[in-house]
């Protein structure tokens, strides 16, 4: 998917949402004609997928985080990075419509794949900072996967609170950091105040 | 709202989803016309809104934890009821629509008042039982509010994985649980394993 069609699809998500987007609405964002688009995507769905696709290639690049900074500082990172997406004004309307493409997961596997990818990519990630944390003996000995599993929980916790109450990123982060550093730490303790 | 009107919503919800919802589908699944409940009712969206109120009464009933139980007792049996929904197999459906009404919140205040209003009960409850532990002794000085705020992105979060993964209740019930434990108790460990 070129750049161009990326950028045309997010400015018309952001416009219309997820259900009411058509082809059209895509094509008057971009220089191309409704049916140029059609020559390579047969419907709103083929070329939605397509730019989950590309967004999950932007996703993974964003939020991998250098293997040589300590496990503590990797995981808020990646914490920061994955509440923190690119800064655009329209992000919230851009988040309401991947939330109401989530809700047509069970609808339509094919969407149910692209988003299991980012929720995958999200759980990897941090099962293996936290698996190399306790092998450096900064975190205790807790269950890598489990952990991932409440991590990728709250990630999605965070979208739909953003959607709904346009709650900011800053206090959600703030718990985040919290929980790892009370949960994880061997020397941590909780610092709520 | 009668109790046939709330079961045809919901039957009618679980069928179509939410954006495909008419108020035709509503009547069918019920013994009134379609006028019959335009009488009452003007579009499917004020339908709607009587619905969510239906349902946010019924939620807190079925939340209000007997005050006599020991704070973690409480807190516990709180998770636990807010991640067993009423047994129905068609509950999955149901809460994707429930998701697809989130998704609409930007572009519909009356939608995000109501769904505001179970986040904010479920703050209330969880910050009550906290402050209450914290009084007994029995939960560390935390911060009420903010564990709260937790508990509210991660019960919004286990609703998302359940709606795009059938995820399980069971594992997020446990994470909880740990993180009660690990987080509040002051005798509590990491129970990981």
């Amino acid at each position: 998917m070129t750049d161009e069609l990326i950028h045309a699809t997010y400015t018309a998500l952001c416009k219309y949402g997820y259900a009411d987007l058509t082809m059209q609405d895509i094509a008057d964002e971009s220089s191309k004609s409704k049916a140029a688009l059609h020559y390579h995507y047969d419907t709103k769905q083929d070329l939605l997928l397509a730019f989950l696709a590309a967004l999950y290639e932007d996703f993974t690049e964003r939020l991998l985080i250098p293997e040589d900074d300590d496990p503590t500082a990797r995981l808020v990172a990646f914490i920061d990075r994955a509440l923190t997406p690119p800064e655009r004004d329209d992000q919230r309307a851009f988040q309401t419509a991947i939330l109401a493409i989530k809700a047509q997961v069970p609808y339509d596997d094919a969407f149910g794949e692209r988003i299991a990818e980012f929720d995958a990519f999200v759980h990897d990630q941090c099962r293996a900072i936290v698996t190399e944390g306790i092998e450096q003996g900064v975190f205790r000995d807790v269950d890598p996967d489990r952990v991932a599993t409440f991590l990728v929980t709250l990630f999605n916790g965070a979208h739909v609170r953003w959607v709904t109450e346009g709650q900011s990123a800053d206090v959600t982060r703030e718990l985040f950091v919290e929980y790892v550093r009370s949960q994880l730490l061997v020397d941590g303790e909780v610092t709520a105040e």
